[in-house]
């Protein structure tokens, strides 16, 4: 006979829920089961633990394994029948959320030259890293943006926005980055294909840029109230330069040497609603500290070679890798070049986290701030 | 022998994905499982729905079949236990995470004269909805609120709280709301107890209310940069007389009658960063049209009697019975009564909504704005 | 012969222009003159003091030497002739910008029952404080508000608005407020007559009040962009709880006593941009200190007596007067009785001062925070 | 005998004030006076315009003019003497207010090589914009900058600030500019000498530019919570570079070309709370609009030739030629040349008018937006 039990998660704790069954309080649950209700008390410790324990795992994916099967993806099926022909990142602990980390999708995909899929918007905001390839453009709302390796590009919650590479180019792999799980968890999924499958262009390719994208100048008289950057794309080597410039006028953070994080140019915020994403540099022979905070993370390496240590697991990168780092786990960094810098790519739900009051951080105050490696 | 289907969410649409499964492609399907990777294209559909679809259902929770069994609860529990001797409702779409409805969490909770709860800190935001009884106080940092029917109390995310009735009191039992499953979903769910166990008041009782409650007016040179309210208590009384005069000056919504949303009086916005708070009244005969939105709500009647149908669903409540509208769900309120007006509470996860971008709204535009009843 | 002299304003201090003149120096002077230019450093330490020194004097206005002087202008012009009959109150040191204080035009309106004022709008801020009479009312934007003593209203930049007193009322009497010398120093006064000469009424009677005047709760669904409160009215008894209130329930400010802000209920902050206003209770017995800070106050007495000293001193005041704290002068305020409380009206430009950044403040150190009083 | 005349502002229009004077009413307007009063009717329609009338008028200083006087200076007085050797600009309805439009104070400041001025801080904000020379330099809060030809530097309200010319380099000239007028209008005015007469450099020299100066990305962790922006200076180059894509890639406006509003990074607004700045680039050949709006605008030639109509008056400018658009003048500007671009750098008082609520702007309808020339 299956007995069902409700003292699992007793904690002896003053102020935790320490009830233990009872055939009296078992013949409660049942009764208050058939109201549709539960006592908090069986479940308390449960819901209210003491510190987050993410679902997610740490995991690199290395790109020398993936590109294969990226590129393969192109004879099996077409852009037509896939809709996008993308390989994902399936956290072990998140497959049902079909998330890379937390609620964060992430995947690789492919196009060739001439191919382009067709125009649709989402309530996910999306987003867009240039691994490799020639002639690979998006548009977003009319607006169309050539794509250059490392190029950063957004295509936010609510915008109709197509893929694409020209005819004369090579072919094309990105990272694509979507905020799909939380959207769906939020229970906003919302999801449309445009009426004449694709956009009209309405203005110069890559008037963003060339109307937002200047350091501290902003265009008189644009109006902008949208919830996201009307600086759609981020180049590769300004982004590059100014972390270099950054880096040798100010000391940067123990845990992350020298992060910039992209901004929407008319308010300095976060470049969408619900994900932010950031570059980061580690200068030549750089060993970071370790840190935790909430907020989950996922980071593709721009430049270099080195290692991370999460949660006492570590991680050898180099070039394209894609590694996360789930909420509240230990993380470290370290460049293992003492000669060239290193950078990492990194978007995350930080614009989400913090505006729900949700983010918190600490230091590892142990060991000189370094984690102990599991071996 | 087990096979494994890929191609269940396949939609013959253009701009969806529609590749159905060969012996070629499983093969290419399971090297990619073993990478920690999938195809998109095998899910596309699934997580990228065409418009939410709720985990949650329609329910309503009667008062009358509850009581006994919360009150029931005083002679099988001690506070000492139990923590907190709360009956929370268990959505049956959202047992795993005890929600409600959606992320949030509710309960009604019992407490007898001369009973406390320990003081203890957690980063889930809490609210209190009394509902009869006499003698009940919370105390929020140091802040002790006296509490009465119908008054609204909140207990923000980080703050030191406890709550307990007074030795000359009656018997009390209120609603508690917190977002805990959204926290946990967040994974960032802090929870602490207080060193002494319980808070020094600090402050003469009811001063947030004498010091914040006023209309349009604000204490000079009282700094409150926190992210909720520093009115913590909303009483009955004035918000019913608020209403009752707006019912008179405006025409209100056709959804919702004359709703009031509680507000942080330094900011006119919500009273906490992830959810929001609402009375509302329907004036005697109200019949109110049918519109769906995002977001998670549930309802107290504070007053009165009528229905609500909900997807076509329709659910009669009276005074003190719960309800829950899930996101996206058709629904419309009627006041079932011709001379007396009928008051509801609300709770929802709006301002987390709202922040990320998510809120989006529909009215019925069909049946002159009414669902078909399903019997 | 007329000899100009240039050399005035030098100081022996380091850092300070000091540069006498030479006859070929006044020769080079006359030579940037012809240019339309001049010499800063003969000018510099003027244009540049340490501290400011305010233009306007404090001044006290006594109703009782004012009221019938006030009335009188009821015999000798009428409405339609004087537009408004209204006595200013002229600062000795402001006569040129016809203002009470720094840039603040302030006066008192006579109103008999019947009569009332064609509708204008201009980019002056204005607001009245009511002082006696029965009947009064103010239309703005066609919402009509009914008015009583030490009732507080504003009519904000670019609002239609008029005033008038009922057939069957009393001879009214009210302060005005407005930002007139500012909107004229800012050379952005602009006035319009309505082509009506009156507004329709569109609104129930005091629909702003019944819509915004609640305590911590907003209505639902109604937006509001403006830069001001749309709660146009602030009622006297309400206030006075509120105060009353405040006052046993913190400490308040060693300057000010209990002084709350008139606010904007959808934002928290002031009512205008421009002017702010508040109303402060000096408990029986209260002796203030001195302090003294930038931005210009008027100030009316709307119960009790007392006196305050400014910059030494001493103006004992009553009900109804009205006097001036002109910017950076020291003024420490006292409550005169041991019995009852004194209420203090104020108006100032601090909204202006505070969003271009010049608010600063210091308090009296020396002599226990007392100021010496002249005598 | 002496008469006052009362009645010099009647106007018979309904609405306005048009009380004709009478011997009763002189009386009654003496009596008032001696209680420092004053009956409105006699100032309203000269308080209350119709529009603006601005105190200043348009003017051009020509630098082939000023520039041997501003160098002279250097051999007339020391920067010890002086403080600063500047040559200001006297608008001929500003003598008073030392101010060259408006409440804006600017100069031009000449410096030779290895002379430097000490360090002070006043309330009020200045800028300054190169012209030439070689070798300047300014440092403000300990962060030093050097500056080149076209390069605008802010050294904000409240910063310690000091400028010098490097040992090495060649004389220099730039035009300041400053909010005295308005800081001391508003009387807010301080003013001190940094106690040891230099600061420290705590920084590497331009990092604020290395820190704060990349297209859409923002240090992580470096809070900003001033109103005035971190990225102190702007340099030409970048900024020229911004002007011409922004001009291949957007209309426009028909007023102002391609106009950038220098802005502060962290927010996206204004580079100080009181002054705004911008850099518009005229394309050859272009014709602008006429249009006019409050605010006090005061331009500098940057680059290439043309005119600007005022008012009805032609102004003709070339490179480093300095002119005024006061309040609601009518103005357009032109590009003489059909080959190059013009630039010109303005800088304004529209943070402090548009936090006022006293921003207001029309276009010219008639003649096809041309205004006739006044020969």
């Amino acid at each position: 006979m299956n007995t069902v039990v409700y003292d699992t998660y007793c904690e002896d704790v003053i102020g935790r829920a320490n009830v233990r069954d009872t055939p009296e309080l078992v013949s409660y649950y049942k009764d208050l089961e058939r109201l549709g209700t539960a006592a908090l008390w069986t479940v308390a410790n449960k819901i209210e633990p003491w510190e987050p324990k993410s679902a997610s795992v740490p995991m690199l994916w290395r790109y020398r394994d993936l590109r294969e099967h990226v590129l393969k993806s192109v004879d099996l099926v077409t852009p037509e029948q896939a809709g996008r022909r993308v390989i994902y990142f399936e956290n072990p602990g998140r497959k049902e959320e079909a998330a890379a980390v937390g609620w964060l999708y992430s995947g690789l995909q492919v196009m060739h030259p001439g191919e382009n899929a067709s125009a649709h918007w989402h309530s996910s905001s999306a987003l867009r890293f240039i691994m490799e390839g020639r002639g690979a453009y998006t548009i977003v709302n009319g607006h169309k943006m050539t794509l250059g390796a490392n190029d950063f590009v957004i295509t936010p919650n609510g915008c109709w926005h197509e893929h694409g590479v020209e005819e004369g180019g090579l072919p094309c792999i990105w990272q694509d980055g979507l905020d799909i799980p939380l959207a769906n968890a939020m229970e906003a999924g919302f999801y449309g294909v445009h009426p004449d499958l694709h956009q009209a262009i309405g203005y110069p390719v890559d008037d963003a840029v060339s109307i937002w994208g200047a350091p501290g100048l902003t265009p008189n008289g644009v109006k902008w109230n949208q919830n996201y950057s009307p600086l759609f794309k981020y180049q590769w080597e300004p982004t590059y330069e100014a972390l270099a410039r950054y880096s040798k006028a100010a000391d940067g953070s123990p845990f992350d040497g020298h992060l910039m994080n992209y901004t929407n140019p008319s308010t300095g915020g976060p470049v969408m609603a619900t994900m932010g994403a950031s570059m980061q540099l580690l200068q030549p022979g750089f060993v970071g500290k370790a840190h935790r905070h909430t907020g989950s993370f996922l980071y593709q390496v721009a430049k270099g070679s080195g290692y991370s240590i999460i949660n006492g697991q570590r991680f050898d990168w180099q070039e394209h890798d894609v590694f996360c780092v789930p909420a509240w786990a230990w993380h470290e960094h370290v460049n293992a070049s003492q000669t060239d810098d290193a950078c990492l790519f990194c978007f995350n739900d930080l614009p989400a986290i913090q505006s729900m009051g949700f983010y918190r951080e600490e230091a590892l105050a142990d060991n000189s701030g370094h984690q102990p490696v599991i071996t």
